[in-house]
């Protein structure tokens, strides 16, 4: 006996990432009970949100600006390129405030049974800008997955044509990490990778 | 380096229940890749849920009409009433469809930690209704929590008064339950309140 509106307000929330049938209910009721203080500023801030935000037809990455902030700011490093996955992981490293370069989202990995191609991912779009820009170096900041490492090696095989310096990321034991919980892959490649003190 | 609105929508999106800072992130991301299909119907649904849904008067249920489906409907049993801590309480067991009375929504459970009294539960405008309407059973089914039973208890000296009928859910083994791996309490209960086969 729950109202047609409320059922297609639990049945939108329930599509957002990380959200079940319960927790769309629990988010749905939470709103109706704060809904000047919450349900209206989202609402106004979505709505705002997809009129102002697009995607930068440099990197990939979203922002209110046409290229976005990053591309535009002549204080970062031309000559370094971070290719990620997906814009959560730009924010990752820009959060660490360790890299000064230019980025270039992918949007996803490589996928034949998803129909995922190098077109779909602007991986072309990739090679003509380092072509264009010429970096010393291009960071191919992918997951450390099977299908983030395909990516990278296939990316890493495009860019060989360009002549430029293609990185990874390092693997091994994360800060604070405990040896007795890392997983057998993880630590082989710390052994492997094993540097002077 | 994130827009100040992309910023925004996550510190909104992050007050949801059960999203976290890094659940926000995603679930903006989610709805900046897919703004036709799901933003701007969302965002349409809660200035609309935001604008026609209301609290009734009776039960404190939340519905399109005042009073609400359940409390308007003739074709339910008058001397039932179902007294539950939440919204989403009522939902699960009108889902069930065993339970064809009223209902009261609480809003919460008594806690003097919180300074939440009898006033800021209905709990008098319970006892009002009960009086007024004359049921023959009220069904405490609060959370076999705590403050739940406290709540349960205190509403149960108050329609004392009333002389009517006050029972509770039963406790016991769930269905699909296995005894290994239950707590001691719920195990002490269902011993307690055996039932001949």
């Amino acid at each position: 006996m729950i109202g047609t509106e409320i059922e297609h307000l639990i049945k939108l929330l329930a599509r957002l990432p990380g959200m079940g049938p319960r927790s769309a209910r629990r988010a749905a009721l939470h709103l109706l009970k704060s809904r000047e203080s919450l349900m209206l500023p989202l609402a106004q801030m979505m709505t705002r949100a997809a009129d102002v935000i697009e995607e930068c037809p440099e990197c990939h990455n979203m922002d209110t600006v046409q290229p976005c902030a990053i591309c535009a700011s002549p204080a970062r490093d031309a000559a370094l390129f971070c290719v990620v996955e997906d814009i959560s992981d730009l924010w990752a490293i820009e959060k660490t405030g360790s890299f000064k370069g230019y980025y270039h989202v992918l949007g996803g990995t490589l996928s034949a049974l998803d129909g995922i191609g190098p077109e779909d991912l602007s991986i072309p779009h990739l090679v003509a800008r380092v072509q264009n820009m010429g970096p010393r170096e291009v960071i191919l900041a992918l997951n450390a997955t099977i299908d983030g490492q395909t990516t990278a090696h296939y990316i890493a095989d495009c860019l060989a044509v360009t002549g430029v310096k293609v990185t990874q990321l390092a693997h091994g034991v994360p800060i604070g990490g405990q040896i007795d919980y890392l997983d057998d892959g993880t630590l082989a490649t710390a052994l492997k990778s094993r540097k002077a003190v």
